[in-house]
């Protein structure tokens, strides 16, 4: 049966998560709801990052495996037609090679987490990004940021749940720029533990507040103790932009169903 | 009595537009509402440009007159406290002079217009831009839009129930530029008639579709007809992004109250 790659957008706000859970409306559930409504099939989605709850996505990868061979447009906009009145789009579809796992086949994701740091209150940008209103300082972020970029023991940085078997992970890049009000955090890694984006964010602040050194972020990820962390940052300023997979070697084409 | 000048962000989509309706929640009855829960005045608040519904603001300027002579940061946190939960923030609050008005001493208005140009449905962006499924030649649209700069007789791009003494404006900038999936227009004239910017980008959708050319948009501007002109472009696309006014002689002071 044909594999199909699925590239997703959505609101992670009305959500509990990617993942499907008893306790409220997941993607996971809303997508797999309109593959049945459309195909009739009860298929199985998996995705590259289990977005938390309130976590958005630009560029979430998903596959399933479908039992008709469907024109991947088709797949595409009879989703979408189905995933209404749901802030969930897929943006793009497309066959993939039968071994191709969007979780597991992942050589990258890349995050971006936004602070809005200014006075008042978030009125457009309100679920979208973290409101901080003490002035923090961006220059020092970015250069204690660069502290914890390489392999690393992430335990500081690893949610109490993360199911991970390793917590060493090799960070490839933290960038941390301001554009007036708004100051924007760029990473990326083959792959990060739970919550070590908003637990990393939630420590540079205290940088950025001039409570913390990039000494003390050091001695923190030295301690692999997550009581030695800063506090983790809210879920809506954190948003899944992309994921990256190998390129296939030249020759290779779909695999058959 | 001081004066304030406030700078308001807001999301339009909740709201009937800025100003006092019968039929539904506006941003002025929200704004002055939370000005009475601070100050015990039933202040009336003015501003630059009366947005409709569901269109944005990041930077739209009010004033209003107040009895009492509150520091202005007291004044832009405590009608934020108020205005919760409701999307409406003020960004700014300053001391004004006695003869500032927000509506008539304005020099330049700024408006951002937004098309997402996909095939996919609107997630992230729903309510936030206008989407736009078939495929738009932007570059055609940025060339056609040059037509429409300087002063004109804008008659068919106005609103039937346009308020405007005359309908010759002068347009100072009209740029349309691509961004990937993103078509995004920045004008920028002293004032604008009701309507003017939607119905301006609806007419070159027209061109961005192949259906017109640039000098389709010239004869619909010399016919000064509505008829003659495109559709409105629905609201969501459209932000007031901020409003200019003189500057003012080195000497002058804050008026006394």
């Amino acid at each position: 049966m044909p594999r199909y790659r699925l590239t997703l957008e959505y609101d992670g706000g009305p959500f509990v998560g990617w993942q499907r859970q008893k306790n409220g409306p997941s993607v996971q559930a809303a997508l797999e709801a309109a593959i049945v409504a459309f195909s009739g099939e009860a298929a199985e989605t998996v995705a590259a990052g289990r977005t938390d709850a309130g976590v958005h996505a630009l560029g979430q990868v998903v596959h399933v495996d479908l039992a008709r061979d469907w024109p991947s447009d088709t797949v595409r906009d009879a989703i979408n037609h189905h995933l209404k009145p749901a802030p969930i789009a897929v943006v793009e579809a497309a066959l993939a090679p039968a071994d191709f796992h969007a979780r597991f086949s992942a050589t990258e994701r890349r995050y971006r987490y936004r602070i809005v740091n200014r006075r008042a209150p978030l009125a457009l940008d309100a679920g979208r990004a973290w409101h901080v209103p003490v002035p923090l300082d961006a220059a020092a972020m970015a250069e204690a940021a660069l502290v914890l970029i390489g392999r690393h023991d992430f335990s500081t940085f690893r949610a109490s749940e993360c199911q991970a078997k390793s917590p060493i992970k090799t960070l490839d890049a933290f960038e941390v720029a301001r554009r007036d009000e708004e100051i924007v955090f760029a990473l990326r890694a083959r792959s990060f533990l739970h919550h070590q984006v908003r637990n990393m964010v939630g420590t540079l602040k205290l940088v950025g507040e001039g409570k913390w050194t990039k000494d003390d972020v050091a001695a923190a990820l030295a301690a692999r103790d997550r009581s030695k962390g800063g506090m983790t940052a809210p879920a809506e300023g954190l948003t899944l932009v992309g994921v990256s997979y190998a390129p296939r070697s030249a020759g290779a084409a779909p695999a058959e169903s």
